[in-house]
């Protein structure tokens, strides 16, 4: 399997390039527009063919790059079905798998961040690895407060789903603002300080009180994302 | 084997923290003195005792983290003899072995970008990673341009030395500008702009027109790094 991180520093986003050795077959997770040409760059350099550019959520921080990515390759754009939008090629449910070539991601449903956020499960070589977008951060989890999100929803999504994985399951979230990079399930479990409110009513109520500013580039960036980042 | 690569946004710097499951010894590579706090919340919660601190060379960009991380855990610090560094533990020589718990890492003097460059390989579970500092980039290579730089020696630190590593080798570097993270050297090799410049000669006169300015820290990093960041 051929894996990267990549990073957009404007944003802290994380975008993720999975690639199947065998066939070729790739995807991109969480995408920035600004980003697309080094996409396409490392892309043609690993020799690899994009088929699937996936979002975790309607991002309201940065433009997805997945309509231009579409555009320069042919590759379909996946988002949940949740997100009624209508630029998208597929729309996810819950359990959807989603395969690229001999590689095959799972589509969790994990609404609280936004009412259309989800997380995708890869199994491959006896690891597993879960792109979490903005539903669980390093030592953080992502904000409630807009976009139909929801700390109830969240906590739900948090410890009645993700948080069942093997404690061996490495993270990969779509941001982190301090520099690190990677965790695991089980580590989060155990450090992250917002799964250690110990109660449902807890953690809304913290959810409740982070009193945010909103994301500089919400008004732009949801609906841009509403038509796939065009 | 525990492996954490560490993003220091001021600096565009990659630190790399590597630690044995079985003893729990860990080591951190190129630290920044800003992100002390950080390395030291990281050890302790993956259960892990420092016991190296090493430099890939005296940077001119960032304030090294050893003295403040020799203070607070009692590791040793590590840097190239050439750097006369009075105060570091060790000055390592082409050739050494250091051993963080299981792992073994060798120390290879690869002068160019400054004569106290080091690369530090690592051979592990089959697979090895060579951490390399500013002499080989993702797709591009360090200045040569001060700090006792020369093009010359860096064409032979890439050439005979760093290119003659497996083609699968991850590259492991101290900065990255564009949001990448790993390399190999097969990938080097074949797509770094910098290494398809035909001879020793066109290498030397490309790095000689680079007109790059000083880095903005310069005047008060060297000097700081000289006493180990303190």
């Amino acid at each position: 399997m051929i894996f990267r991180q990549l990073f957009e520093r404007e944003s802290s986003t994380y975008t993720y390039l999975l690639g199947c050795t065998e066939t070729r077959a790739a995807a991109l997770i969480d995408t920035v527009k600004s980003e697309v040409p080094k996409y396409v760059q490392l892309l043609d350099e690993l020799d690899l063919q994009l088929v699937y550019v996936l979002d975790t959520h309607t991002h309201a921080d940065h433009i997805t790059g997945a309509g231009e990515l579409r555009d320069a390759t042919g590759c379909k754009t996946l988002l949940g079905e949740e997100a009624h939008s209508p630029c998208v090629s597929t729309g996810l449910k819950d359990g959807d798998l989603i395969p690229v070539g001999k590689l095959l991601l799972k589509a969790i449903y994990t609404p609280g961040h936004t009412d259309d956020s989800y997380c995708y499960l890869l199994e491959h070589g006896g690891q597993s690895c879960v792109f979490t977008g903005d539903t669980l951060l390093i030592r953080s989890t992502g904000r409630t407060d807009f976009q139909n999100g929801s700390a109830t929803a969240q906590y739900h999504s948090l410890f009645d789903k993700l948080l069942t994985l093997p404690d061996h399951t490495w993270v990969y979230p779509a941001h982190d603002y301090k520099g690190w990079q990677i965790s695991t399930i089980g580590e989060e479990k155990q450090h992250n300080p917002r799964l250690q409110l110990g109660s449902l009513d807890a953690y809304v109520d913290f959810m409740h009180n982070l009193e945010l500013p909103n994301p500089t580039l919400m008004d732009v960036a949801v609906p841009a994302n509403r038509t796939c980042g065009k």
